[in-house]
């Protein structure tokens, strides 16, 4: 996928010192490339048979919403606290950094349902797992995980090791 | 456009009283419609022969981001204020409310690129009209501005006259 690494702007040291930062927007702004991308995105994950994307945050949708255009399946995304409305529809869950949480609606995810979690990013996988356990408490089966970068070595591959981890683009961390 | 409205959950004194929320994650999560409504945006504004994609909040992804893909353009989104790399690269437009402003790395908008405006949703219209402005200060042409939801009645579309503003359901305010 080394047409697709050309296209992402690397950023030494930031936002700090050492880390060295993957800026997707320089791919996004070519659209034969961007196309290409979630075509080739598409096809790993057609046979998954999915019927919902959830994307854990709302920058997920750049890969999450024309995944779903051209899969035909329904679109989910989840808030950070405080975004969404009806509090007595919603959950909150813990994720691991940040003293944030997931805010779902009830009634949007259904029991029985086959489920893609697709997001722009997967390092620790922190995100990703909080994502699957909502997803399995309300009875829907997570068919699989979907990301246009993975920085390996970051362990997200491994705490997802029972879930079908699908990455377009991959760096060593 | 009444399949879609039929799809859009209406919330009544939400978020406070007088307001009836227009909840689109109903319209989402039914693939089809959602398909639906994207192709029929799609149809909508494939005249434009729009180079670039422009959405001003993550949100307008849901709609932006299957437009890039099924008309082939780039896509940039701008971001809400200290969410964004590189501060030098970056230019600030306060918007009419809440004191927000917007950012956006100059290098991701050329002069004579051809854009359409995206968003969920327009009201007052001030977010777009923000956009709009940092788009021709930066030399480039809005061939149009495409929602999927437009509340009539509250000026959007007066403020945007000078521009071809396309909506897939409206609702009269």
């Amino acid at each position: 996928m080394d047409l697709f690494k050309s296209k992402i702007r690397e950023m030494p040291d930031f936002p700090r010192e050492g880390i060295n930062f993957k800026d997707v927007s320089t791919l996004l702004l070519d659209g034969d490339a961007y196309r290409q991308a979630i075509q080739e995105l598409a096809t790993q994950c057609r046979h998954k048979q999915a019927d919902l994307i959830v994307c854990p945050k709302q920058r997920g949708l750049i890969i999450g919403a024309p995944l779903a255009y051209i899969l035909g399946t329904g679109l989910v995304t989840l808030c950070l606290q405080g975004n969404e409305p009806e509090e007595d529809l919603t959950r909150h869950y813990d994720l691991e950094f940040g003293g944030r949480s997931i805010e779902l609606n009830r009634d949007l995810i259904q029991p029985g349902m086959k489920v893609l979690v697709v997001d722009e990013l997967i390092a620790t996988g922190g995100t990703t797992v909080a994502t699957v356990k909502v997803i399995e408490e309300l009875g829907a089966e997570v068919v699989g995980t979907v990301f246009l970068i993975e920085l390996t070595g970051l362990g997200g591959r491994v705490k997802l090791q029972d879930y079908d981890t699908i990455s377009l683009v991959q760096y060593n961390y």
